[in-house]
């Protein structure tokens, strides 16, 4: 077992709030009592604007000095779909043959709860003599379009001097088993959407038309027929998927005015955005030459790759984990974005957590064996971290 | 002018027949009546079955001998859109500097009175003289989906061993001036839906999934990179369009399951419809080889190309049109379908009629001068075609 705090009782209690995304559920309120009682200073913050819902979210830190490590997170979760699909209702958090199901038992309700938990245990134990902080960083908007959450409570935190020194954040990173996995980077995340234009005719007079079509067919092969690079150090090749084509032509006897398609590009540390867009508009003129008119926009939100380069600090981490689940963790870049990619703008960050499979899926559930476990990781990365950095 | 019955009035009163497809608007009524007061025997046949609305069509007859010349025509119209945009009210049938306007001036209302005004004066001139019969088959349904129209029409008569001998269609086939332009076959058409197979996934992990997109423009292009023949003795070249690709994935994230690209083919007297789906077939395989899974479905009603070869009919069409607009028409299989791809099942079957400019546009129009002129055009064909084939 992890010490006083029960990190299962946590989490089934936190899989209790209905905090589906954007709801605050009751998830932060119950973390502010139960940390604000332990002596942490709790900071509820409720972020707002850019035409999305207001979200809730928290920090909570232990200790005034430096070096101050944050454990992140998240509470809200995606929806459950249809209930009756559950072997267990998903707001119930039933355990069941070793397994606790529920909607963020594995994303990230567990995490939490670990993080938690371990936190509690080292502010019992060291009281004012912890030779740095510890702080929790809670979000309810990483499931939705994380744009009141981690990003602009980081910013909060900046403009009111809060450093943050290092950061572990407590998303699912294992693969198969717990500790195989440890997330060091992440690829950055490009979007847009290509138009080919032509002209609107009649299929029987293909003479007075242009049809967009096969411009467009001849663009997506030129961006998709080579790969980007062949990926570098520590990362996997930069990736190119076009998600849609789309013309919306109900008719067979009418050939369309244009042609839309979207990509996504998840993107090494060979590239920044702007490295990026010069190289899919190359690709596209040359294949365009004078014949295909094509035009391109990309999203605006784009986020940067980033890497969190083996030392110190991810030495410190892999042994906590090896320590704890007698795995040596593979030390990883790939897969989908996370908050981090806000945090490494302020601070060193390592992803570290249980075994995704279940997440976003019907019956989420994880061993409460591997609660425990995950606990003991980041107690022990905490005391590591202290006997590395504090002062 | 051109004899007793005046073209140009009949025209007026079915424009002012508001017989927007598949309403009758009272133009066959009054059809009906002047040709049966002109001794014509008149058979009303309302068609009805597959899903689409019960449609009037008429056919009738003068004289009891063969050949049977057949003039065939529609007197239902496209909507008119918005009537504010129009110059003239659309079922107004103004005049207005030489031009009459209305919905149906042009396609082809102009076209039916002038082959009714034709066919009443030859009727009248010649009485139970006349060495063959004369014929007028006139649908509701060629602008709707074309299922209760001319081809059920024909297959009534087929029923009731009435023939027809040779058939004049009176669509706008002129290009630029009337007597330009004479079709002599129409290419056939082909539908087909192509969907490429993959497999659903997140775009961080695309090696869990598979994703369409790039082998269906890989096939695309299979289909469109290379012309399907060169054209033939009579026909320009067969031709294929991707008229619409579609995925309908809203995210940026997710790698879509399945993508689909419909098409359309015109195609000439070098193929048939299923040597050409087997081409299709051949071109997509040898494309996809063993990396791109898709499956073809083509539409049900495709229909064959014709011709109605050179030869003393076509020969005497040119004749009259050259005698009344003294222009030597080009002999014509380009464009879209028309009913002609059912006649021609029948009877040899010629189409002439207006310059096509102003169809289905708003303040469809057509001069006053060419609607008699027209009539001059088919009152000859029927002249000539009597003095060569009558008995
Ligand atoms: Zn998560
Ligand atoms: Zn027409």
């Amino acid at each position: 077992m992890s010490g006083s705090a029960d990190p299962v009782e946590i989490t089934r209690t936190l899989i209790r709030c209905p905090s589906v995304t954007p709801e605050e559920g009751g998830a932060l309120s119950y973390l502010e009592g139960l940390l604000g009682a332990a002596g942490f200073r709790v900071h509820r913050v409720t972020l707002t604007g850019r035409d999305t819902p207001d979200v809730e979210n928290l920090y909570a830190r232990f200790g005034t000095r430096g070096p101050n490590l944050c454990f992140a997170g998240h509470t809200d979760v995606v929806p459950p779909g249809d209930p009756a699909h559950w072997r267990f209702p998903p707001f119930e958090a039933a355990i069941h043959g070793g397994l606790l199901y529920g909607r963020g038992a594995v994303d990230m309700k567990s995490g939490v709860a670990a993080f938690t938990a371990a936190a509690l245990d080292l502010a019992a134990e060291h009281g004012d003599k912890l030779p740095g902080s510890i702080s929790l960083l809670i979000t309810g908007d990483e499931e939705g379009p994380a744009i009141n959450g981690t990003e602009k409570l980081l910013r909060w935190l900046a403009d009111r001097d809060e450093r943050l020194d290092h950061c572990v954040l407590g998303e699912p990173s294992s693969r198969a088993a717990l500790g195989d996995m440890v997330k060091i980077g992440r690829r950055g995340s490009l979007s847009g959407t290509l138009t080919v234009h032509g002209k609107q005719g009649h299929v029987g007079y293909p003479h007075l038309a242009e049809n967009p079509i096969p411009g467009m067919a001849r663009l997506i092969t030129a961006l998709t027929a080579e790969p980007l690079d062949r990926g570098s150090a520590h990362f996997q090749a930069s990736n190119l998927e076009v998600v849609s084509v789309d013309v919306g032509n109900p008719a067979f006897n009418v050939i369309p005015a244009e042609a839309k398609a979207r990509f996504n590009i998840r993107f090494n540390d060979l590239w920044m955005p702007d490295t990026l867009k010069a190289e899919v508009e190359r690709r596209l003129k040359a294949a365009a030459g004078n014949e295909v008119r094509f035009s391109l926009a990309f999203e605006e939100r784009s986020s940067d790759s980033f890497l969190t380069a083996p030392g110190d600090f991810v030495d410190l981490v892999v042994a906590a984990i090896s320590d704890a689940t007698g795995r040596t963790p593979e030390l990883s870049t790939t897969g989908g974005t996370s908050d981090a990619r806000f945090i490494k703008d302020y601070c060193p960050v390592v992803e570290f957590g249980l075994v995704g499979t279940s997440m976003h899926a019907v019956d989420e559930a994880t061993p409460v064996e591997e609660i425990h476990a995950l606990t003991r990781v980041y107690k022990d990365i905490a005391t590591r971290y202290f006997d590395a950095f504090g002062r």
